[in-house]
């Protein structure tokens, strides 16, 4: 039996298994997976140039799965860039879950655990392919992102329409914010069963703090629990971003088999091993750039699961669509012997050098990057991103630093605007607002909270429900002590009842 | 035969045929149409009372259809409120239609017209009945509304996700702002033939233009022109809201059977014959009370329309899950032997008496409506609308005569604000800006309608794609001329630019 398989796909194959290979033999005892993660739909969709980007590749991901003949899409979350997806952005999506996922190819596997369980927050809580009044090749299952989360009253999210649609199954979802209790998705092709379990986006320090609490229960399937393969989905930090604000690996149960994560940008899907837990971790990445980091350049692909037994591999294949990103430091300085800031016309010789990013310590002066960037329009999709200056340590950052002066803050470039975080500004101001000024009823954490919901997830009601909760909140509270209706009594009771 | 028809809802039954009455009796002949408009889903979702009116109405209405067993249900446009539908009004949307048109009715009609011309704004121009991979039992036809018009840069509106999603047939979009070339769908059940044609929501003055100008061609059948049943559904103006600023029921060509008109809210369901064009009128108005005013106190209707030949018949079906609207004028002038303005507590007095809308002038003071409307809060939805005091012509408006000082609108009560229009803001913006702070690249109209799709519709790069349109627009023309860069040449360029 050979360890090395043939594909269409001539780079990359990583024969894995836990103790064999057999990917080139697909048989009716083994599931076809196509796994992909953070497509990110309508990022950058207004842009001239790279605005159908994240459409194209993710009609690139399901025309693979249909040619692939799987047996089902798996997605770790951010199918979408924005929480409330544009008009074109999910209309795009739909066309390709329509054109790649419907049609007459049967479905070889069954889903054996109770479907009201696994999608009990839908309207139509089974799995979309067992509709009789749809006519699915391709079932999608898919956990939620940070990006795609549910939001509001209703708790939905952009999944959510695609589920009541028909046109995927969102699964992973939970309501508690104390306590996780994951019943897998059971499912059954031949004598292969998969027992999939998920977790939607949760904020990291939140999941943190449930998995040290020990709040965080995988159910096991009652019978024949070691026949089954434990497949997990996740979508969270991998890596440390703060004491609390990621998920350590060894956090999950021992007894899964294959751990995709989602959220971690980076390609790094060949799968890995924790020698802890024994279990491996594949990390598919992000099917298109979204920030300029060196992560972000390493080439995209999305994977190909097999699972036959409890054995398993995952075949990378590489994607077409995505534009190739390139990034370099030059550091100005290690070219001792042609720049020299007191060069006469170093500046010049600087941007026939450049067409990398440029560390300018050590006193050069920088150049006007529009004009340097045009040069480039045709050849590259960023031009506008072609280089960034910077300068070691040399200048503070201030905008952390120092107080933030809000009235300064409308007249700066909004580029500069965008790099502070919206926490930060709420905070800045409860700290320096004049105490005669000061919101009182309004807690700076309740806040935070609501001004983010606003801005990033554009919940346009999150302030207002913030302001008539604790409006009524303080209402009841003075009725409660029948304060009387002058002015200054009610500040006093108010300011009494927040100290107590 | 009987002239009158027994059924399950006990009001408002209207025969009504071109020659005879055949309702009683349907057969493999008779076309059964739902015949509904202006469901503005979402509609006040986020009051606390009324927050689901709409979804319920929507409930209703797709329930009768599917109890009546129709061929199919056709929509007047305004199925949902806002252009840009909350996510909830989307998912609610998608789960009524999925609820109540899927299933395994055969449907027992064709569609004899060129698909492909009928659905061409769709990814997938055909009729969703006739696709393989969906189980269509009720097919669901709509034309937009003003409310969910297309809007962008792709043209789509909230429809064409239902589209997309196979959920509903969206026809009578067109893609010229010149010229309509209507064609119609054709559909046939046994021995009845129906040409459908439709215009989604166009503003009345350009439509009303192109009729003018004979520039509205409604294409007829090449075979057997007088065999089929025309039926036409149109959203707009059908009273005279100025000059050009609706439609005149005889611009629409004479031969057409039956005129479906949306837009206007009044129920005014029974088929009113038009005696110049000859053809019948129905107007099913709103299926929710959007505005205060005496018109949408009638009580609500759908229609069941039957078709058989050339044959027709409308019965009205009374929705039972509307609030019922109460409307009256009390003028306090018309008592006198109660109350006058110099008696001493005639506040209160009034107040005694005053359950309704009360006109106050002759000196007549008002009291405070808020405390008043909360005696309310557990019998009526909407308190704080119970009481409108007005006076006749005794204050000035002058929100619209004045000049608008932006200063002072932004300390306004919003409630006020939101009384002005966006494009008198606009207006009044050029008007009285000073010369040199004037915007002299962006012109009045260009702005009035960039800002009108950005408030309205929120349409949020309307403003930015203006300017870079404009700004484009202007560095060409500058590069034409080799201007130099010096500021002041650019602008004596620009003005002359402008000027010329």
């Amino acid at each position: 039996m050979p360890k090395f398989v043939i594909s269409l796909f001539p780079v990359c194959i990583v024969p894995l298994s836990l103790t064999d290979c057999f990917c080139c033999r697909d048989d009716e005892d083994t599931f076809k997976i196509l796994i992909a993660t953070d497509i990110h739909l309508g990022y950058l969709e207004k842009d001239a140039v790279r605005g159908n980007d994240t459409f194209v590749t993710f009609d690139e991901i399901m025309k693979c799965a249909k040619q692939n003949e799987v047996d089902f899409v798996l997605l770790g979350g951010d199918l979408f860039h924005d929480n409330k997806p544009s008009r074109k952005a999910m209309h795009n999506c739909m066309e390709a879950l329509r054109k790649y996922c419907m049609g007459d190819k049967p479905i070889l596997f069954e889903v054996l655990s109770d479907q009201a369980v696994n999608f009990g927050n839908s309207k139509f809580p089974w799995v979309n392919y067992q509709d009789e009044n749809l006519n699915i090749s391709i079932p999608v299952f898919s956990v939620h992102g940070n990006h795609d989360d549910p939001t509001g009253a209703d708790g939905l999210c952009a999944l959510d329409l695609l589920s009541c649609a028909g046109m995927l199954n969102h699964f992973g979802r939970s309501l508690s914010v104390e306590k996780l209790e994951i019943s897998p998705v059971l499912l059954q092709k031949g004598s292969t069963q998969i027992a999939l379990y998920g977790i939607g986006s949760i904020p990291d320090e939140r999941l943190y703090r449930m998995f040290v609490n020990n709040q965080v229960t995988m159910l096991r399937p009652r019978e024949d629990e070691n026949s089954w393969f434990n497949l997990f989905v996740i979508h969270q930090n991998r890596s440390k971003h703060g004491a609390t604000n990621y998920i350590p690996e060894q956090f999950l149960d021992d007894f899964l088999d294959l751990v995709v994560w989602g959220h971690e940008h980076e390609c790094k899907i060949a799968p890995v091993r924790n020698e802890q837990q024994l279990f491996y971790i594949t990390q598919p990445g992000s099917s298109v750039v979204t920030s300029l980091s060196p992560g972000e350049a390493v080439k995209k692909h999305i994977g190909l699961l097999r699972v036959k037994g409890r054995k398993m591999n995952l075949q990378k294949i590489p994607l077409h669509t995505v534009r190739q990103f390139l990034i370099q430091d030059i550091t100005l300085m290690d070219y001792p012997d042609i720049f020299s800031p007191e060069q006469p016309n170093v500046t010049h010789k600087v941007q026939a050098f450049c067409q990398q990013k440029v560390d300018y310590s050590g006193g050069f002066e920088s150049f006007n990057t529009m004009r340097f960037s045009q040069k480039f329009v045709d050849r590259v999709a960023n031009p506008k991103d072609l280089l960034h200056f910077t300068r070691q340590r040399e200048a503070k950052d201030g905008m952390r630093d120092e107080g933030i002066d809000f009235e300064a803050l409308l007249s700066r470039p909004s580029s500069e605007v965008l790099q502070l975080r919206v926490e930060d500004l709420v905070k800045e101001y409860f700290q320096t607002a004049e105490k005669n000024m000061q919101l009182s009823l309004l807690t700076e954490q309740g806040m935070g909270k609501a001004v983010q919901e606003f801005v990033d997830k554009e919940e346009r009601d999150a302030i207002e429900e913030l302001i008539s909760y604790q409006l009524e909140k303080t209402q009841r509270y003075l009725r409660e002590r029948h304060v009387e209706a002058s002015e200054e009594k009610i500040d006093e009771e108010v300011s009494v009842g927040l100290r107590g």
